[in-house]
């Protein structure tokens, strides 16, 4: 009896997302240990279980990213403050929301300096003093670290006033091969997302409302969490050579003459982490993909008091470890009952339950966390069968979030069909744009709908755009976003 | 003759160490492009050939620090000043160095906060809230970051306002429990840096005078410079239970009594790099153990415009690389005699070169970069003789950097034999001390040497202190030191 509260107790502290998502998402951010509270307000602890996952995330992405020649590097976290004016727009975008350290020591400074939001102006600071010549080209520098951004109001991992990230910095001899990079950076956040988070992503622009700070064109991927609302999930930034003419960086090309280099900039952050919770999460809890999954593979033995039962879990912990895959043995003193609990609340893909009566049988129990399903198998074949079950789960999921984000896809030839669709629904709305500011402030203000990005796949829905009625351009998602 | 003098120019620009080793140290740094000064006063960028060897120091120790059971976290790096304050000593030693934030955009905070110096307070915030029964201990969490310490006067890699490390913080039941992760993990940065670095060491333990701000031990590994200067190179603090109090860290016990934890924390930072500059490099340039080189092995095409010979320096680095050893071919359009100077400079272990007639003869030749040795060898041999070569230049600069240390470890039995040790010659003197810290002081004063460290494998020199003739309790290293 007192088990099976306890069982009970621990979903039951996760609200249901039915009934309250933002309170649900906060529950399993919890629960799940994720991240915790700190002293400092809207500050983030980001606990083991959610460093792990990040962990996973920056070693397959650093991998890629180097594939492509990108090299890592590190730049001060600090900005002065004459530095970070250098750019105009650059600075009106940032300069309301960072953190400013005015003393060091004892003693105040002589030129306040802020905390970088993002480093573009030491980058550009760096390149302006180390490229000379076209041999110095293409540079292309990227750092992991953390960010600050003095936000009013916070959430665990999707906007926090330190968040960490990677920042990509490259420079380049061409107008060409800075949008090459741009769109390959964008291209190797997309298939992340799909390949390994099982995160369907749209990829597109920002119109020039959403751009970044500085930016010629800002590169998009979108995605939509289960409430229907989309989430920004990466970006990658072509500068031209705006910054370049504030900062001065000229290179001589092959023919002695000086020329302005090409810029990019490409980042993902922590916030990922939230959206991986909000696209694959229930009202279990937590739901991760098995390629990002610090644990892959629980095994719970059940009565583990017998003789043998914990010995033969470690046995099959180093099998299944051996075979490559990421396991873990929990051996803690609580009833199975719990132990199934919680592992599904940390979502962990996938379960194996051994007692004695299985080990008489030669088998194990395996059930995966996506659909509940439960196999027996045979020990002999356990690490084949938990290896094709992980890639089978892997593919699940990501099937599953493609149908939620095609059922909540809709079209709109009219504002007042785009209004209603996003009374009654949640989630994206294509509809066509002429391509003004106007229409678009007004369409968010209409709808309560933002521009989420002009698709590089275009659909042609309409001839006219959805609020002015002159020719479209352009056809747009849009939707409420986080 | 042009290119001649190119080759000679880039020698040329490093100081010989024996005239000034300090400037020696920056033209290594500035040419082996491992740091930049930045737009922020004493603090760095750290460059793509310096941020690879942090890169493979933070994989090699991460993964020690794991098998032990460390769990890789993310706390804040901001510390209210009320939070800093909570710990007496703690406080006083790290307040006069703080950056301090003062405004969040365009307001004033209502407390500054400070960017962390080192992270204790944050751990123990974290763990008051964290631990409640002893089934929540040990935690073991470590994090890597970069942390702030306003300095005076700065050095690249040595000493500079951020710096990058890594920070372990454990809580354990019981006192002996906090001693021995204490000393676990002293023995894991010692093996590391002989085993990785190829940088013989002395562990001890820092007298009370050099101890950690807050700590009841601190044990420290030393190292010993070309220059005859010892580095701290590693420390790690057991707390007892003394940030428990302040921060009431108290967890229930078996028998549900209520007891405080015992605490630990342990780092080691971007600075071993100076050491790694300092131990090993030579008037060429930097000199990187094979274990730690991004780039183990650089193969140099000479004549590369002949037909085959890029294609076959391709060839020999894809069967290197297969070989697991990390490899890069120098293609730039250069001399051959730069890219030799070039690839000694930056501190690349072994160098390939092959031309047409080495082609012709099925033949390579391998140059040492510790020894300059050449040997000649048949291509079907390559990777085989390749890293046995690497085995070899490993052991080979452990070896050179140990008997460097011995020879210039000295013993002395009177102030005045100390004094006069030093005066002619540089580095480490073992000689005895009463244990107190007017004797200490005293020394410093007489010698101009600190205590380094009390080395855990003691000898007995003599039967009193070096300074005071009373009755010796410890022998001490002493140094000058970075």
């Amino acid at each position: 009896m007192a088990n099976e509260k306890e069982n009970k107790k621990l979903v039951e502290d996760i609200t249901s997302m039915d009934v309250d998502f933002a309170q649900w998402y906060t529950d399993v951010v919890k629960k799940a240990e994720l991240c915790d509270y700190s002293s400092v307000k809207g500050c983030m602890v980001i606990q083991p279980a959610g460093y792990a996952i990040w962990e996973n995330i920056q070693k397959e992405l650093d991998r890629r990213f180097k594939e492509t020649g990108v090299e890592n590097c590190y730049m001060p976290m600090f900005i002065p403050e004459s530095l970070l004016q250098r750019e105009k727009d650059h600075v009106e975008g940032f300069a309301p929301e960072v953190a400013w350290v005015t003393h060091g020591g004892l003693e105040p400074l002589q030129e306040r300096i802020c905390v970088r939001p993002t480093s573009e102006t030491l980058f550009c600071d760096y390149y302006q003093r180390a490229i000379h010549s076209y041999r110095d080209l293409p540079k292309c520098y990227n750092q992991w670290c953390s960010v600050v951004r003095w936000e009013k109001t916070t959430r665990p991992f999707l906007r926090s006033r330190e968040f960490l990230w990677q920042e990509g910095h490259t420079a380049h001899a061409t107008a060409e091969e800075a949008k090459e990079r741009t769109e390959l950076m964008l291209n190797i956040y997309a298939d992340f997302c799909e390949e390994v988070l099982a995160i369907p992503v749209i990829r597109g622009q920002k119109t020039k409302k959403e751009q970044f700070a500085g930016a010629i064109a800002t590169y998009t991927i979108e995605a939509l969490m289960h409430d229907g609302q989309a989430l920004q999930s990466a970006t990658s930034h072509n500068f031209g050579d705006g910054f370049a003419h504030a900062f001065n960086i000229q290179y001589t090309d092959k023919d002695n003459k000086l020329q302005y280099v090409h810029q990019t900039s490409w980042g993902i952050s922590t916030r990922i982490i939230g959206a991986i919770i909000m696209v694959h999460g229930d009202n279990d809890g937590l739901k991760l993909p098995p390629n990002i999954a610090p644990t892959q593979v629980i095994i719970c033995p059940v009565m583990q008091k017998k003789a043998g039962v914990l010995e033969k879990a470690d046995e099959l912990c180093e099998e299944l470890k051996k075979a490559g895959i990421r396991v873990k043995v929990d051996a803690r003193d609580k009833n199975p009952g719990y132990k199934f609990a919680d592992s599904e609340m940390r979502g962990i893909p996938l379960r194996v339950e051994i007692g004695p009566r299985d080990i008489e049988n030669n088998q194990a129990i395996l059930v995966r966390r996506d659909t509940h399903e439960k196999v027996t198998v045979s020990l002999s074949e356990l690490s084949e069968k938990a290896a094709e079950l992980l890639k089978d789960i892997q593919s699940n999921m990501y099937e599953t979030a493609k149908k939620h984000v095609e059922s909540h896809t809709f079209t709109a030839k009219t504002i007042d069909e785009m209004r209603s669709i996003l009374d009654e629904k949640t989630g994206f709305v294509k509809a066509m744009w002429c391509g003004c500011r106007e229409c678009e402030d007004a369409i968010k203000e209409k709808t309560g709908a933002t521009s989420r990005c002009i698709p590089f796949n275009q659909e042609h829905i309409a001839d006219t755009c959805i609020n002015c009625g002159k020719p479209a351009t352009k056809m747009v998602y849009w939707g409420r976003a986080y």
